[in-house]
């Protein structure tokens, strides 16, 4: 369904730090690219050059809160989930959860707040636009 | 003053990404940096073992609010503060504002609240614990 | 069979910088995570405390060659294969080859010799050590 | 001189895995950013957009060798030799000292070598070029 996708992630060893278990940094990357292939299933890319469009998609809020920590070559699945869509902005809700573990507890809760931006050719400036309708109908928010 | 600290960073081409403009997870890289030289400029270090202490500062909130883009070599500014200290926790706040800019923008606002924790020799696992005196008592909360 | 390995990547967002193309550096994530999963492909993790040993694994000498650029979202296969072996130490080569590309060409060619250690108990320090059977006796060198 | 050029770095915590030492990718970072800052004690940018010219720097081939670990807080200083200079490429020797140390032993040694592109209007490929002389008459190849 075009309003939450699943992807699984593993721990890898330069993603932790001296502490033994994961930075919390990576956190971030495991949610971009899980926002990304979120676009890839609805079938085209976070770059939207290929599309004949040339809009970017800078982050305005983002946040993450940890639980547990994750250590080494631990699975964590990331659940996203469309909780907002305005004209030029969408918000992704990420949940994390530890896979392989019978209690499959929740490691951590993270968001995304992305607008949607083209350069202004006159002032050289980025500016948030209206999303493609061609990407906006294809998204949904999460009941 | 024990309840604030500013240190400039420059944007690295590592720090960027194909948008050409600063990558967002950077910003968490210069905030971790800069509350480890806020520890060093009170004389510790947030590694704990050199004062014969063995605790960790695990993240259990982060966030940051971007208003502008960063580029290639641009200068900025993270300035520290201490909002809240609890029996085992601290909050952070920073804002971030570019160099060499005569109006000198606020370009971004971030937040790390962290855990003192110590390693429970009966479970293995991480637990909350009370800051060493000798890191709490040189540490305010901002007026 | 227990010298050779593949595994395919991805592009990331976060692996791009501002010349629009993957930074050299990811290479070196991903010669990292393929040597990894060469390892548990042989029914063990590259973090040995599971066995009930205690070895590390660091870098001795790495290095890249670079042919064709990458791009955002490429899928690359990482081919790893075991070029030598020693006493205390293990040399890996990777060819990288894109994915989806008629010709899969070969856009770069890696190294990484890593050395067995332990910590010397005395000095505190670590020191190079034959691998341990149950790991060397699984590796063979590519004929 | 226009053929060497020194430059500090701290090994930061995101530099460090859990291992306890610093990441060997680290070091790629580092000496990317003194090849950056080589070229503003120049007197330019590596981006030389602000120079009326486009090209680029891609690396053909990285190395680096490593002999001792560095640690959290270590400083090490980057020494940058140029150590050849073609046409449309220079490289780059490294040498890393750690700071603060009585016998500040060279911890690790490293390469890059670069080439001089631009993009090709007609294939839409990078290219290697010859380097603007603006830039190759200020940079010497060490004795």
């Amino acid at each position: 369904m075009p309003y939450e996708f699943r992807m699984t992630h593993r721990v890898e060893f330069a993603d932790t730090d001296m502490a033994g278990i994961i930075h919390f940094s990576s956190y971030f990357r495991y949610m971009e690219v899980t926002e990304h292939a979120f676009f890839r299933s609805l079938g085209f890319s976070i770059d939207t050059r290929g599309m004949g469009l040339d809009v970017g998609w800078p982050r305005v809020h983002v946040s993450c809160d940890f639980r547990r920590p994750l250590r080494f070559e631990d699975e964590v699945e990331a659940h996203l989930r469309v909780t907002a869509k305005g004209r030029s902005s969408i918000t992704y809700d990420f949940t994390f959860r530890k896979m392989n573990d019978p209690l499959t507890p929740e490691v951590a809760r993270g968001c995304l707040k992305v607008v949607c931006v083209a350069l202004d050719p006159e002032s050289g400036q980025m500016r948030a636009v209206s999303i493609p309708p061609v990407i906006a109908d294809r998204i949904e928010v999460a009941p």
